[in-house]
């Protein structure tokens, strides 16, 4: 097995800026959880995988390992504070599309953080489509990958110019706002759009005339405001909530 | 106005570490809309405040501010990422007790971003406690603090040996598991305790014996689980939706 070479080093360093991802068509993922996944089920997608020396468990799957690295190494090239065993450089591999009935749309969404935790909620939910706006964070930051929990491998996510993709809809557009009507007193399922908007500024002007239905979580206390993916967990429960499931 | 000296950089760097805010029963708030919020409701509690030369909007306020920082000094002494203009060292302060119908346990929440997201939670339903066990994050962790948006003014926390506080607890004690029953065919009302446990491990073996109604977040999609702080929105969101509330 080689040692992790300082091109390789290089070349997954610059891979953290989206310009270079975009270009290179790749992105990075981190962490024994997500790899272990990514070799069951998208081991097509592996361009070039990295593990420390002690990381057994990938090390029976060694026919996937491309280099072995040291701590200090993993570490210079990862983007996580606490260090991982393993980093992988995907292809970016297009989902198979499918026309689903109820999509979120992220209206300028900026934390890496809240989008990698929105994908993780469509997973749970089974949304399975996002549509973003041109300025809402790029997909493939490693902070929303690591965020999203496997969940991007699963969710179709497409970045449009949102009011003519608006304009066009012909569904019902629902919105969370802080006036709206009280999402427990509609009964909402899951068919159409629910936009979600920027953290500090909500829905944009030139957005929100295309909402057919303002959505309001009740506020019980004093909060000023709930966190946008907070609320996108709550929204989506109340819409899938009389959905038939087994127990 | 002076200017902020060597030793006051020192004893609020010092305020970082638990056990220096447990000894001075002190804590930190930064950023102008929590620190707006506290002149307006607990100027008692400011021991301390520095802001940057350009705080205009605090300078009309002088009376509180007891020194000038550069944004260098602002810098070194915060512990977020990105610089804030204002940084205030608060006296720890009793919030009015009562005895609440409903009320959050945290068994050993161990992210201060999920913990302070929590009280912000607990500060929109209006959940007035939250008990949590020893081993649970620090209430005035920096980051818990943040993340709290100010509901750490408004909440009550206290920190207990959980096991002995629910041997003796006679209400319904609900807790969030993977194996539950189906929290949306559950009458649910917030009445009674509802546990949420460790990010990776869930609610403690010691801990489960006590629970009488084990409550699952149905799943329709792939996700393997959710974020704590995500389960607790849709959680409190389920025991309050038919609450009496103005729309």
């Amino acid at each position: 097995m080689e040692n992790l070479s300082k091109n390789k080093i290089k070349w997954i360093r610059s891979l953290q800026l989206k310009k270079n991802r975009d270009e290179a068509q790749l992105f990075i993922v981190e962490g024994e959880k997500m790899i272990q996944e990514l070799i069951e089920n998208h081991s097509e997608s592996i361009e070039f995988l990295c593990v420390t020396k002690d990381s057994e468990h990938f090390l029976n799957n060694e026919k996937y390992v491309d280099a072995l690295a040291s701590e200090e190494e993993l570490k210079s090239i990862s983007s996580m504070k606490s260090p991982n065993k393993s980093l992988a450089v995907l292809k970016k591999m297009p989902i198979s599309q499918l026309e689903a009935p109820f999509k979120i749309v992220l209206d300028n969404i900026q934390d890496p953080g809240n989008m990698g935790t929105i994908l993780r909620l469509a997973d749970w939910f089974d949304v399975k489509e996002i549509i973003c706006s041109k300025d809402t964070v790029d997909l493939y930051n490693p902070k929303v990958v690591q965020a999203s929990m496997g969940a991007i491998f699963r969710i179709n996510v497409h970045y449009l110019n949102l009011e003519e993709y608006l304009s066009s809809y012909e569904g019902n557009i629902y919105g969370a706002m802080l006036e709206g009507e009280n999402i427990y007193k509609n009964d909402l399922n899951p068919n159409g759009l629910l936009i979600l908007g920027n953290e500090g500024n909500g829905i944009s002007n030139s957005i929100k005339k295309y909402i057919t239905h303002s959505l309001t979580i009740p506020r019980f206390g004093k909060a000023e405001s709930l966190n946008v993916s907070i609320a996108t967990g709550i929204l989506l429960s109340e819409f899938y909530r009389n959905s038939p499931k087994e127990d």
